[in-house]
């Protein structure tokens, strides 16, 4: 299950449309840098690294559908993609980096004469768009490898959100890559997705996501997390992250801290999986302000309400969860344990 | 806001239909016993106070309905209504307590000749029936003035699932009544309601009672129980119970334990408000089985379908909060504290 292709033949970025699961399973054909803006917007591709990916190749589409003849109108064309794509998720720090990357990558090549004509500056972007899903789908696979060692044969895995390839592009995942790998390698392993209340991305995408890789799945609702800890129904926690500090405070989907005190309380093994760029060094944890959404995610499911429509909401998109509860940190460059204080940086800049 | 109300001059029971709720606000009126027991199966009423009580006004309407000339035939009529009722939700316990005290107590007016004609013997239910609700009512209030103990002014209690006067079909509630004693007094007090998946007791019933009555409430999904006691949003929690062990295990709606395991962590105040008819001194906590419901309630929500329709499910309705979690039980006897295996036979005994 890849849910993003590139299709070098006919210069078109195919996506697994991702609003639309997991009811239909319908996958979307990107000319150009418009259409793929669009398909940001509407979340039909979510997920920082997804994102990422995607927005990459969306400044290759706005060359190939555009077709500029010198390559002075090339960079123009790119600055012109770049700004579209990039206003599609303001916040999405991966889809700046992405565009970034590309352009600046687009503006040496043009300077330095690697590229002598638009169709060699397409070629050279082509690679450079590959290499970004290349590295993200290696780290994840170390991810994945270390994750291997906490993962015993007959494990069941209580996870989060959706912290696969869905949401990172590449098929594979943070938190659900050691199980794939494990599955892969033929250890019998299963997951309990909590269905991850408003937006549902365990009912909708982890479940899908699993049942299409022949992974055994148990869907519980956010309040059977508890229940099923502590009737010694799962053998560890492995969840994403969406930012992680030097002291070891973990910002991931709402719902994360609860898992990982009760795991704590019940000496369930607690493991956070995220590649090295999700880690922010700078900022202190009363820095980091908590996402509010919209109000009407809580009032209405799919459309239909489910309240008074003028009750009052309190919806946060993400929580803490402080590095007392957390077992060991799982990244691409290695397995970080307390003190996370200590050990954080001595991983991330290795 | 009382959901069930008895209209002695039209022998009719009006009752608020939950199953509605909070789109639509309609009463309807039970008029024969047939009828009653199919509200209580369609669960337009629901909560097991609520379901006692009109239960035993459903025993009454099938001798004003039914109009026996005989105490013997109305005796048969009464036993006839009893298999009704019961039948509807075989396994709600204050039914059955509710039809059994109803048809013994008619037994024993005819037997001793208290009851001399058909009307007299319905004058005497009536005013029984009455007492059952009354009786409910005078131990939530009780229950409420030991819980405004534990309210100080501008408190903010997290809740649970729908512990309210819907449940208990008095208007007051168990979890709920404090808040309604110290909303009453002038006391500034707002709840977080989780909406309590799979059933959304919070959003639905929970929201629509406080706001019919003027309290404050929040809407929370329940993946953000954690993150409002982590950022110091509650003051305490309050939650009712289904059934309480004498060692102090408590078995209460999905989703209990994990807010229980939360504030114990964070030293948030955790009290379980029940009456002492919830109390079960004799199972031990192994012996309870935890009811597991349809899969189809987390496969969709209002009918609408949110994941895939052959994903495994897991969906108990109940979880159990060991004792070390619980500050203290409010019953309408007195406050239980630790250690529970000592006092709740102390308190529930008095």
């Amino acid at each position: 299950l890849i849910p993003i292709i590139w299709r070098d033949d006919s210069n078109t970025l195919s996506i697994l449309d991702q609003s639309l699961l997991p009811f239909q399973k319908v996958f979307i054909d990107l000319k150009d840098a418009e259409s793929t803006a669009l398909a940001i917007k509407n979340m039909q591709v979510r997920g920082a690294p997804a994102i990422g990916i995607t927005a990459a190749y969306g400044m290759i589409l706005s060359l190939t559908s555009k077709r500029p003849s010198t390559l002075q109108d090339a960079i123009k064309e790119l600055s012109r993609a770049k700004q579209i794509l990039d206003s599609a998720r303001p916040t999405a720090v991966n889809l700046i980096w992405a565009t970034s990357r590309m352009l600046k990558l687009a503006e040496t090549y043009v300077e330095n004469g690697n590229a002598k004509n638009v169709n060699e500056l397409i070629q050279l972007l082509k690679s450079e768009a590959k290499k970004i899903f290349d590295e993200e789908y290696e780290a994840e696979l170390q991810m994945g490898l270390y994750g291997l060692e906490k993962i015993n044969d007959n494990d069941t895995i209580l996870t989060q959100c959706n912290a696969g390839g869905l949401a990172t592009g590449t098929g594979l995942g943070t938190a659900l890559a050691p199980v794939k790998l494990a599955h892969a390698l033929g250890i019998n392993v299963s997951v309990i997705a909590p269905e991850t209340r408003p937006w549902l991305q365990g009912s909708r995408l982890t479940v899908y996501e699993l049942l299409e890789e022949g992974i055994k799945v148990t869907l519980i609702t956010d309040t059977a997390v508890g229940l099923v800890m502590y009737k010694g129904m799962v053998n560890s926690v492995m969840v994403g992250a969406d930012r992680i500090l030097s002291d070891g405070h973990v910002f991931n989907k709402i719902g994360t801290f609860k898992e990982a005190v009760i795991a704590h309380e019940l000496g369930i093994p607690f493991y956070v999986l995220a590649p090295t760029s999700s880690f922010d060094l700078k900022s202190n944890v009363n820095d980091v302000k908590i996402e509010e959404r919209d109000p009407n995610e809580v009032r209405t499911i799919r459309g239909i309400p489910i309240t008074l429509e003028n009750v009052n909401v309190y919806n946060p998109v993400f929580d803490v969860t402080p590095p007392k509860y957390i077992t060991a940190i799982i990244t691409e460059k290695g397995i970080i344990y307390p003190p996370f204080s200590e050990n954080v940086k001595k991983i991330v800049n290795k």
